[in-house]
């Protein structure tokens, strides 16, 4: 069983002496790292580090920590979050018409795969509702034209702050957000797109893939930004393809890394993994 | 040791009987197929064929096969080249100055992995000389500048004429060819480029994914054509990276993709297991 | 829309002429040739063909062929069997405790992408029936002890009889089925073992590979022979793991591969791609 | 270019506050830590890190810091290293009759991509000295018959010792080593064995692969131990295979796993990466 636990990451310029500081901080309040990890980036002369902290012995909480914290993280110019391991992450899912991200998502879900809430699941198709309902989950059919659209987004937003959600999971969404939707969730909107980003942005990826011939596939799940396709990569991966595959091949197969590829940026995200900087993530896995 | 084989590539329209045809054929001057693979494209009602005949016993030879031949060719309305296996291809090999390409094309061709002869190797940087010096190669310097491109390009055309060269490949060499020599070896070029295109095309492939942020590198070998990194694919692969490389990694990573993908390529080339139409490769292997 | 075809599979003493007879006479029945797949093997002097014929304008059907065919099998003296497109296969699914792979494959058919009726699924846990009941088929609840072992598996051949099932996948199914019924259904019953064989065979294969400090684990499909994890491999796959895994994190990272591996297989199975020889497969893709 | 840096590799039983005390008499001492890895075996409770820190700064060097680590790593019980940057190691290399493996890494090492000195090649095939002559390197004949072995091993060692030899690369010595030289070079004999371990260990891999029927290759790389190919595992890839594939072709195929398994390998144990607990490693990478 997994502990309970506080990660907290941290960036600010690099500098001598911040692990030590961080570490004996922690140490200070009989804190037990169970993990560290940390990253200088020579580019940028940014410093990232993520610590896990069992909470056990810990001498500091939610209430507490702040004030604690606030010299150390002064001192070297952090910006920087803790989440508390036994605060639930709530997460709402939009899908369209392709289901393979969406139950995938709910399957790890239910079997506790991903620890997380799914609070609702909202969809401009009718028929996606029939996917949903045997998971328990209540789905919000939002159904968009030009004329609804602005009404719509203005339903999900009241959605998405009604149930308090974290975190949205585009699980093959193909609808584009506003800058509003998107700006209200910064880094806390996660993208799947089918194909190995930078190409083939846009839609139709495996058609444009099929007719450049090309002898692999992939998947590329990002954060949400106001240009499409070109926010922070969180997770990639491709397969080969050959001459032998139709475009409904590479559909076919693409859903499998689609899946894998969403799944493991959500993990990401809910373990509170990653961080972003100049529109790039640091991972630590 | 490999058998002694005619290799027949053929592409047509797609209708019924030619599969029967040709074998019949074959059968016909008492040939022993060893290997057939056939390929319809429903898109393009394109259909592709190459077989491998055993030389021991089939009653056409270089000069009697093609007077043979003619009337299922032009029945079908083929495409076709033939290739007889006991004839080495003659390759020429371009570098500028990065070796690990060209070092390792060398080692496979003199370790007998690539059935190839090398009658040379160009370049623009004298120093690639003690690369090449090994192998008992002649290595042609051909330094450019802007004054002498024209001139040098010359050269390489007479090396190649002189030499009988078959095929020509880029062993990432850093010099746009002129549409003159692209158009004297159409589908014999063969370059690898550094990234998984079509994304970053151009110069300095690693450099733009790191400032992207992916996480995976790749590396395409392609034929040649006159427009910079869009001919038809040959072999793709890519190698999952991280925020910890540095371009610096990216850069040696990437070495070990590029090596191999280039060398696919042209065993694919030398085997004559290549059929190009409407910029897309069918590739038997 | 697929094409509605036959699908020819063939093995015989490799001997000249063999593609051409065959070729030949599905051209005389005015048969058009949608794929063909030969193989020679050259350690058994064995050939291996597939050839899929559209049913449009062929001239044969399941009643004619077989007369018809005779006597180019006789001549070749060919192993050989013919499916016909329009017939549905009817698969059986077994499982245990573990849903991934059940849940996967039922999915997998319920959107189409595998062409095949579910009769019913059948598993040794009862809590599996709420897995199975939103996809609308039937689940057999077969408990196993030592003495309910033989009587249960009389049950099974009777479900597998009754339903007329042409093939049997053990979705993660944790019983080893009698020599009897593995008798009834050669190269017909497609297992999923979680680890890249012939390494880990037997129980428990993540912890045994966490025990072995593998940076690698796996998944292997076959089908099943009176000797555990001995059968011909069908598909198999690996992904890479390092020292931060546990092995809760190798039997989770696991799941994503046996999946995807399991159902490659099983496709396979229902393309009718696949032909066994001395524990080998020939998988035609 | 790369900073100078010291490497610190310390084991020791998982407790409170180690990394505080670590990063505490780093910055005690005015040291710029540039990557910092931990990890925690929640099985052996056992604690493992890589520290290294910048030299520029740092008030403590080679002569200096065993007295002043010392109540650190006493007070935690530590088993520990320390590598200083600006020390080269020295790595031999022993080889047979296949080249792939050692042209690569004297390649590599020429190009600069691995930072070691290369005193000597040894080998008990006369052909490789050609392979070894165009880099300068020394490369000792000693041929082993069942008569000459124990001669040809204390000549061996002799040649270790006299050029201080700090790590052995067996690449492809199919020689067994004595448990006499093993224990001589613990966790610095590195092998690269064609095939994915525990699978096929022995000789001929690639034979029972094929016989097996296995649908993907691998090849691995291990400290060597007394235990033939059953030494912790530093690196291990695979790739897939099938049908068509000859027992040749598997050979082939394997040399492009082997040569970059192995070079990552070394690479590792060059940069102090390694940590071995209990027949496994910890790579920090």
């Amino acid at each position: 069983m997994a502990l309970e636990t506080a990660r907290l990451l941290i960036s600010c310029p690099d500098v001598k002496g911040i692990i030590a500081a961080v570490a004996g901080f922690i140490a200070e309040y009989d804190g037990n790292i169970l993990e560290a990890d940390q990253h200088s980036d020579p580019a940028s002369e940014e410093f990232f580090m993520r610590v896990e902290v069992q909470l056990e012995s810990f001498r500091l909480n939610r209430k507490t920590f702040g004030q604690a914290w606030a010299h150390v993280a002064d001192k070297y110019r952090m910006r920087w979050r803790v989440y508390w391991g036994n605060e639930i992450k709530r997460m709402a899912i939009l899908a369209s018409k392709e289901s393979h991200c969406l139950s995938d998502i709910l399957w790890r879900w239910r079997t506790g795969e991903l620890r997380v809430e799914v609070p609702f699941v909202a969809g401009n198709h009718a028929e996606m509702a029939e996917q949903v309902e045997p998971y328990g989950v209540p789905f919000h059919h939002l159904p968009i034209t030009k004329e609804t659209k602005q009404q719509q987004e203005a339903a999900l937003l009241n959605l998405l702050a009604e149930h308090e959600i974290d975190f949205v999971v585009l699980a093959r969404y193909m609808q584009i957000l506003s800058p509003e939707l998107v700006a209200r969730y910064p880094e806390r909107i996660i993208n799947i797109h089918h194909s190995f980003l930078p190409a083939f942005a846009g839609p139709r990826p495996y058609h444009h893939a099929f007719d450049r011939g090309v002898k692999i596939i992939g998947a590329t799940s990002h954060y949400v930004t106001d240009c499409l396709d070109e926010g922070p990569i969180i997770a990639q991966s491709t397969m080969p393809v050959d001459h032998r595959d139709t475009v409904e091949d590479l559909i076919r197969k693409g859903r499998d890394l689609e899946r894998v590829v969403l799944a493991n940026a959500v993990r990401h995200h809910i373990e509170d993994e990653i961080l972003v900087s100049q529109n790039k993530t640091v991972v630590f896995d």
